[in-house]
Protein backbone atom coordinates (compact mmCIF):
# COMPACT_ATOMS: atom_id res chain seq x y z
CA UNK A 1 0.00 0.00 0.00
CA UNK A 2 2.34 2.74 1.22
CA UNK A 3 4.76 1.39 -2.22
CA UNK A 4 1.83 1.87 -4.23
CA UNK A 5 1.03 5.65 -3.39
CA UNK A 6 4.98 6.27 -3.37
CA UNK A 7 4.69 5.14 -6.81
CA UNK A 8 1.94 7.60 -8.09
CA UNK A 9 3.74 10.39 -6.31
CA UNK A 10 7.10 9.41 -8.49
CA UNK A 11 5.22 9.38 -11.43
CA UNK A 12 3.90 13.06 -10.12
CA UNK A 13 7.69 13.76 -9.73
CA UNK A 14 8.24 12.98 -13.39
CA UNK A 15 6.06 15.28 -14.30
CA UNK A 16 7.71 17.77 -12.88
CA UNK A 17 11.20 16.59 -14.31
CA UNK A 18 9.73 16.81 -18.10
CA UNK A 19 8.72 20.49 -17.25
CA UNK A 20 12.78 21.48 -16.02
CA UNK A 21 11.16 21.71 -12.27
CA UNK A 22 12.82 20.15 -9.30
CA UNK A 23 11.36 16.83 -9.38
CA UNK A 24 9.04 16.23 -6.64
CA UNK A 25 5.50 14.61 -6.35
CA UNK A 26 2.82 14.37 -3.86
CA UNK A 27 -0.23 12.18 -3.50
CA UNK A 28 -2.97 12.95 -0.88
CA UNK A 29 -4.81 10.15 0.39
CA UNK A 30 -8.07 9.64 2.51
CA UNK A 31 -9.39 6.38 3.53
CA UNK A 32 -7.90 4.48 0.74
CA UNK A 33 -8.71 6.96 -1.88
CA UNK A 34 -6.55 9.75 -3.61
CA UNK A 35 -7.97 13.08 -2.68
CA UNK A 36 -5.16 15.28 -4.26
CA UNK A 37 -1.89 14.49 -6.60
CA UNK A 38 1.03 16.86 -7.77
CA UNK A 39 4.30 18.13 -8.48
CA UNK A 40 6.33 21.12 -7.99
CA UNK A 41 5.78 23.89 -10.41
CA UNK A 42 7.69 26.63 -9.09
CA UNK A 43 9.74 27.86 -12.13
CA UNK A 44 6.19 27.83 -14.10
CA UNK A 45 4.39 29.72 -11.76
CA UNK A 46 6.93 31.64 -9.90
CA UNK A 47 6.13 31.51 -6.64
CA UNK A 48 7.73 29.78 -3.69
CA UNK A 49 4.48 28.26 -2.52
CA UNK A 50 4.15 25.79 -5.64
CA UNK A 51 5.79 23.66 -4.10
CA UNK A 52 4.10 19.59 -4.58
CA UNK A 53 3.28 19.70 -0.99
CA UNK A 54 1.43 23.24 -0.80
CA UNK A 55 -0.17 22.48 -4.15
CA UNK A 56 -1.81 18.70 -3.28
CA UNK A 57 -2.92 20.35 0.49
CA UNK A 58 -4.82 23.30 -1.72
CA UNK A 59 -6.24 20.78 -3.95
CA UNK A 60 -7.25 18.71 -1.49
CA UNK A 61 -8.72 21.53 0.53
CA UNK A 62 -11.00 22.13 -2.11
CA UNK A 63 -11.94 19.11 -3.01
CA UNK A 64 -13.59 18.56 1.11
CA UNK A 65 -14.09 22.15 1.34
CA UNK A 66 -12.23 22.33 4.41
CA UNK A 67 -8.65 23.06 5.24
CA UNK A 68 -8.53 20.59 8.07
CA UNK A 69 -7.02 17.14 6.59
CA UNK A 70 -7.42 15.21 9.94
CA UNK A 71 -7.90 12.02 8.40
CA UNK A 72 -5.28 12.44 5.75
CA UNK A 73 -1.94 11.04 4.97
CA UNK A 74 0.38 12.26 2.62
CA UNK A 75 3.25 10.40 0.05
CA UNK A 76 5.82 12.80 -0.97
CA UNK A 77 8.93 11.58 -2.69
CA UNK A 78 11.65 13.86 -1.15
CA UNK A 79 11.62 15.29 2.85
CA UNK A 80 9.83 18.51 2.84
CA UNK A 81 11.14 21.67 3.38
CA UNK A 82 10.25 23.46 6.51
CA UNK A 83 7.71 25.53 4.47
CA UNK A 84 5.61 22.50 3.71
CA UNK A 85 6.06 20.99 7.08
CA UNK A 86 4.36 23.54 8.48
CA UNK A 87 2.03 23.78 6.07
CA UNK A 88 1.30 19.66 6.98
CA UNK A 89 0.83 20.26 10.55
CA UNK A 90 -1.31 23.04 10.09
CA UNK A 91 -3.27 20.92 7.79
CA UNK A 92 -3.34 18.40 10.89
CA UNK A 93 -2.32 15.58 8.33
CA UNK A 94 -2.57 12.28 10.44
CA UNK A 95 0.75 10.73 8.84
CA UNK A 96 3.32 11.34 6.18
CA UNK A 97 5.41 8.94 4.30
CA UNK A 98 8.74 10.43 2.57
CA UNK A 99 10.48 8.74 0.01
CA UNK A 100 13.90 10.45 0.10
CA UNK A 101 15.68 12.21 3.06
CA UNK A 102 17.48 15.81 1.87
CA UNK A 103 20.83 15.96 1.62
CA UNK A 104 20.83 19.13 3.60
CA UNK A 105 21.24 17.36 7.04
CA UNK A 106 20.11 19.79 9.56
CA UNK A 107 16.57 19.81 7.38
CA UNK A 108 15.56 16.16 9.31
CA UNK A 109 15.38 17.33 12.59
CA UNK A 110 14.23 20.90 11.77
CA UNK A 111 10.85 19.09 10.17
CA UNK A 112 10.84 16.84 13.39
CA UNK A 113 10.67 19.88 15.60
CA UNK A 114 7.44 21.06 13.43
CA UNK A 115 5.58 17.93 12.70
CA UNK A 116 6.00 16.02 15.86
CA UNK A 117 5.94 19.41 18.05
CA UNK A 118 4.25 18.76 21.60
CA UNK A 119 3.50 22.79 21.97
CA UNK A 120 1.44 22.94 18.75
CA UNK A 121 -1.79 22.02 18.58
CA UNK A 122 -1.08 19.09 16.79
CA UNK A 123 1.20 16.51 15.80
CA UNK A 124 1.83 14.79 12.37
CA UNK A 125 3.38 11.00 12.12
CA UNK A 126 6.65 10.56 10.13
CA UNK A 127 7.66 7.47 8.34
CA UNK A 128 10.67 7.42 6.03
CA UNK A 129 10.43 4.95 3.17
CA UNK A 130 14.01 5.03 1.96
CA UNK A 131 13.31 4.65 -1.39
CA UNK A 132 15.66 4.53 -4.04
CA UNK A 133 13.50 5.52 -7.14
CA UNK A 134 12.70 8.59 -4.92
CA UNK A 135 16.26 9.39 -4.07
CA UNK A 136 18.10 8.72 -8.14
CA UNK A 137 15.64 11.09 -9.50
CA UNK A 138 16.62 13.78 -7.49
CA UNK A 139 20.27 13.36 -7.79
CA UNK A 140 19.68 12.78 -12.03
CA UNK A 141 17.78 16.13 -11.99
CA UNK A 142 20.62 18.27 -10.53
CA UNK A 143 23.53 15.78 -12.09
CA UNK A 144 22.31 16.80 -15.52
CA UNK A 145 21.84 20.50 -14.57
CA UNK A 146 25.66 20.92 -14.02
CA UNK B 1 11.19 54.11 9.77
CA UNK B 2 10.75 50.50 11.82
CA UNK B 3 7.78 52.26 13.80
CA UNK B 4 6.10 53.29 10.93
CA UNK B 5 6.40 49.99 8.25
CA UNK B 6 5.10 48.40 11.56
CA UNK B 7 2.12 50.70 12.51
CA UNK B 8 1.29 50.01 8.58
CA UNK B 9 1.26 46.26 9.42
CA UNK B 10 -0.89 46.67 12.53
CA UNK B 11 -3.34 48.53 10.38
CA UNK B 12 -3.34 45.11 7.83
CA UNK B 13 -4.06 43.43 11.35
CA UNK B 14 -7.01 45.03 12.75
CA UNK B 15 -8.52 45.07 8.92
CA UNK B 16 -7.87 41.21 9.81
CA UNK B 17 -9.42 41.73 13.21
CA UNK B 18 -12.54 43.32 12.01
CA UNK B 19 -12.93 40.32 9.84
CA UNK B 20 -12.98 38.04 12.62
CA UNK B 21 -9.37 36.08 11.53
CA UNK B 22 -7.02 35.87 13.40
CA UNK B 23 -5.47 39.57 13.39
CA UNK B 24 -2.04 39.37 11.99
CA UNK B 25 -0.50 41.87 9.26
CA UNK B 26 2.62 41.88 7.01
CA UNK B 27 4.24 44.91 5.08
CA UNK B 28 6.92 44.34 2.52
CA UNK B 29 9.62 47.23 1.85
CA UNK B 30 12.12 47.60 -0.63
CA UNK B 31 14.49 50.59 -0.81
CA UNK B 32 11.82 52.23 1.47
CA UNK B 33 9.38 51.89 -1.00
CA UNK B 34 6.35 49.38 0.33
CA UNK B 35 5.75 46.25 -2.48
CA UNK B 36 3.00 44.48 -0.55
CA UNK B 37 0.70 44.94 2.27
CA UNK B 38 -2.08 42.03 3.39
CA UNK B 39 -3.30 40.16 6.78
CA UNK B 40 -4.65 36.97 7.38
CA UNK B 41 -7.44 35.65 5.69
CA UNK B 42 -7.39 31.72 6.09
CA UNK B 43 -10.84 31.71 7.04
CA UNK B 44 -12.36 33.60 4.36
CA UNK B 45 -10.19 31.73 1.91
CA UNK B 46 -11.04 28.24 3.79
CA UNK B 47 -7.06 27.67 2.78
CA UNK B 48 -4.33 27.26 5.73
CA UNK B 49 -1.45 29.00 3.23
CA UNK B 50 -3.58 32.47 3.36
CA UNK B 51 -1.59 33.65 6.11
CA UNK B 52 -0.43 37.36 6.15
CA UNK B 53 2.91 37.05 5.05
CA UNK B 54 2.34 34.25 2.65
CA UNK B 55 -0.33 36.74 0.69
CA UNK B 56 2.04 39.61 0.92
CA UNK B 57 4.75 37.63 -0.70
CA UNK B 58 2.63 36.34 -3.32
CA UNK B 59 1.41 39.76 -4.21
CA UNK B 60 5.59 41.05 -4.05
CA UNK B 61 6.66 38.61 -6.12
CA UNK B 62 3.75 39.41 -8.54
CA UNK B 63 4.60 42.68 -8.47
CA UNK B 64 8.58 42.86 -8.87
CA UNK B 65 7.74 39.39 -11.61
CA UNK B 66 10.22 37.45 -9.34
CA UNK B 67 9.93 35.08 -6.68
CA UNK B 68 13.30 36.06 -5.56
CA UNK B 69 12.64 38.97 -2.87
CA UNK B 70 16.42 39.79 -2.21
CA UNK B 71 16.23 43.33 -1.69
CA UNK B 72 13.13 43.56 0.79
CA UNK B 73 12.17 43.27 4.70
CA UNK B 74 9.14 41.99 5.71
CA UNK B 75 7.50 44.07 8.96
CA UNK B 76 4.91 41.43 10.45
CA UNK B 77 2.76 42.16 13.58
CA UNK B 78 3.59 38.62 15.52
CA UNK B 79 6.40 35.90 15.08
CA UNK B 80 6.07 33.72 12.18
CA UNK B 81 4.46 30.39 12.12
CA UNK B 82 7.18 28.05 10.77
CA UNK B 83 5.38 27.73 7.15
CA UNK B 84 5.99 31.00 6.88
CA UNK B 85 9.11 31.67 8.19
CA UNK B 86 10.34 28.76 5.03
CA UNK B 87 7.95 30.77 2.92
CA UNK B 88 10.15 33.66 3.93
CA UNK B 89 14.27 32.51 3.76
CA UNK B 90 12.88 30.70 0.68
CA UNK B 91 11.67 34.49 -0.72
CA UNK B 92 15.66 35.53 0.34
CA UNK B 93 14.61 38.50 2.21
CA UNK B 94 17.26 40.42 3.50
CA UNK B 95 15.97 40.63 7.10
CA UNK B 96 11.97 40.29 9.22
CA UNK B 97 11.38 42.88 11.99
CA UNK B 98 8.94 41.31 14.22
CA UNK B 99 6.28 43.47 16.10
CA UNK B 100 5.00 40.72 18.89
CA UNK B 101 6.68 37.28 20.28
CA UNK B 102 4.02 33.98 19.68
CA UNK B 103 2.63 32.54 22.79
CA UNK B 104 4.33 29.29 21.74
CA UNK B 105 7.94 29.25 23.41
CA UNK B 106 9.44 26.76 20.98
CA UNK B 107 8.31 28.64 17.80
CA UNK B 108 11.40 31.43 18.35
CA UNK B 109 14.19 28.60 18.15
CA UNK B 110 12.66 26.99 15.42
CA UNK B 111 11.95 29.98 13.69
CA UNK B 112 15.37 30.76 13.96
CA UNK B 113 16.72 27.66 12.65
CA UNK B 114 14.76 28.21 9.59
CA UNK B 115 15.70 31.32 9.09
CA UNK B 116 19.68 31.69 9.58
CA UNK B 117 20.61 28.16 8.96
CA UNK B 118 23.74 28.26 7.27
CA UNK B 119 23.14 24.63 5.88
CA UNK B 120 20.63 26.46 3.56
CA UNK B 121 21.24 28.46 0.73
CA UNK B 122 20.00 32.27 1.80
CA UNK B 123 19.27 33.39 5.82
CA UNK B 124 17.38 35.98 7.08
CA UNK B 125 18.06 38.61 9.61
CA UNK B 126 15.48 39.19 12.77
CA UNK B 127 14.73 41.90 14.91
CA UNK B 128 12.24 41.58 17.55
CA UNK B 129 10.66 44.62 18.16
CA UNK B 130 8.75 44.12 21.14
CA UNK B 131 5.81 46.68 20.14
CA UNK B 132 3.06 46.33 22.54
CA UNK B 133 0.38 47.15 20.00
CA UNK B 134 0.99 43.90 18.48
CA UNK B 135 1.27 41.73 21.49
CA UNK B 136 -2.22 43.68 23.09
CA UNK B 137 -4.19 42.90 19.64
CA UNK B 138 -3.83 38.86 19.70
CA UNK B 139 -4.55 38.84 23.05
CA UNK B 140 -7.52 40.81 23.07
CA UNK B 141 -8.57 38.97 19.65
CA UNK B 142 -8.43 35.59 21.93
CA UNK B 143 -10.05 36.62 25.25
CA UNK B 144 -12.92 38.06 22.88
CA UNK B 145 -13.03 34.81 21.40
CA UNK B 146 -13.70 33.44 24.94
Amino acid sequence: MKNKYMVLALEEAQKAYKKNEVPVGAVIVKDDKIIAKSHNLKVKTNQIISHAEILAIMEATEKLNDWRLNECEMYVTLEPCPMCAGAIYQSRFKKIYIGAKSNINSNEKIIRDILANSEYNHQVEIEYLNNEKCSKIITDFFSNKR
